[in-house]
């Protein structure tokens, strides 16, 4: 990690924290702001960061690269304070769920052309556990990371954004912001409401009767409803597709079943099943 | 299992193979009939049974206890069958996954009075393997097995088939069959189909940012396929219901984000998260 040699990381929770740790190790200094004394007493015992600031302001001046890892919805808020401070070549980098938003807002702060200093990025890794209290080294580690550059950003900078998540143990790939978030709205987003609709749908009774197939069926639903409140508010427009993709897929199944067309069904069920057995390891 | 000395199990795979395992460790008489030689074979090589029948006439003249552990699409065909040659107080149960049509099916052949020797069972138990040769006597442990005795049924019969289940480790309770096939389809047969429209869903490009959310939403989406098209047939009407419910939910889920309601769907969501926390182990 040749260049980077000081990082501010904005929101030092699960992943922030396990960002800071690896970074860490690997001698760059890490500066963490948040809005609470007890998440950054947490961070610094952990040794998920070197110092910690209530104030982005005097970090954010002598940092290489600054990662925002607090909800989505606090993004431009941020873009728009730290603007003034950045360190020139600095690069602005975040940990969100979805791209399309949060690009939109480093537009309006910065523009669209090569000196933007924002690159997103959606390192895909987590758990059910909140807190810089359960980061670990492992965390990000082997996972995918989607970085989302704008069509103006410079290769090289691109470069470096890639090369510090390789860094940190990840693997990369490059998508535009709305084809991250229809993807992410598709194998992320909707299974998430899904799964907490049908934890809604039985009667108590019915539960008597859940297994194993049920549990994973909803092991989504036990996610944070406030973060997935922030991500279903920042990607509206790809889940409402994907929603209306499978309320289509309900209603055609239902009909099959409806008429008694069991050679359909089966047929939809082996395909379902051979891309599952191909497609998913 | 004082009373219930001579076995005879139609159908050795998976289950009925499990079945046979732990009746054969507590001296029980165990008779398999099958279609195929194979799987026959494969079930007497394993110790699942103790012989082999192509044909049920002759183990079923002499069992205690005859289980139907074949598709549930081909009972009524096999309680013909049995009806002439089941010994004077012999029971027939199954391990069916849904009740209301297979009770039909025994109501018309033997009536709806107390002589009718069927009493049907669901084991909850299973999982992604097929065939006698991954039967083990660790199956069915601790599993919970729902009995759906019809109204009449002498409760000492009931008690008989409860006692079996326990015997091989399992937890019981009693439901009607109908209590028994909403229940199932609201967190079994549904969670399935959904399982398998999410894996339809998303276009091969989707699938590069699928992570351990999506793999968990689609496990059930690899199971069998005939095996899932006859749960489907034998339990269209509750199925549907439970269609009907998730199209509704997903409809009001869909104007609540399109709205941008986001105070609703934060609720919903927090409603589904302590439900699952406090419901589901």
């Amino acid at each position: 990690m040749a260049e980077i040699k000081h990082v501010t990381i904005i929101g030092v929770g699960l992943i922030g924290g396990s960002i800071g740790k690896v970074l860490r190790k690997d001698a760059v200094r890490v500066s963490g702001v948040g809005r609470r004394e007890s998440s950054l007493k947490a961070a610094l015992k952990v040794g998920a960061i070197d110092d910690a600031h209530l104030d982005c302001s005097e970090p954010v001046a002598t940092s290489d690269l600054v990662i925002l890892a607090t909800p989505v919805g606090t993004f431009e808020k941020y873009f728009r304070q730290i603007k003034p401070l950045l360190k020139r070549g600095a690069i602005v980098t975040d940990v969100g769920s979805t791209k399309g938003e949060v690009v939109r807002s480093a537009r309006k702060v910065w523009g669209s052309g090569k000196d933007n200093p924002f690159i997103g990025s959606h390192p895909m890794a987590g758990n059910e556990n909140k807190g810089p209290q359960h980061a670990t080294i492992t965390l990000l580690k082997d996972a995918l990371c989607i970085i989302t550059p704008l069509a103006k950003t410079p290769k090289a900078k691109v470069q470096r954004v890639v090369n510090f998540w390789k860094n940190l143990g990840m693997q990369t790939a490059q998508m535009t912001p709305a084809a991250h978030d229809l993807s992410a709205a598709r194998v992320s987003h909707l299974p998430h409401l899904i799964s907490a609709a049908m934890m809604m749908l039985p009667a108590d009774g019915d539960l008597e009767v859940a297994a194993t197939g049920f549990r994973d069926m909803t092991r989504l639903a036990g996610g944070d409803p406030e973060m997935w409140r922030d991500i279903v508010a920042t990607n509206r427009k790809p889940i409402i597709k994907a929603i209306d993709e499978l309320l289509k897929a309900g209603t055609k199944l239902r009909t099959l079943i409806d008429t008694g067309n069991e050679k359909a069904v089966e047929k939809f069920l082996a395909k379902a099943k051979t891309r599952r057995d191909t497609k998913i390891s």
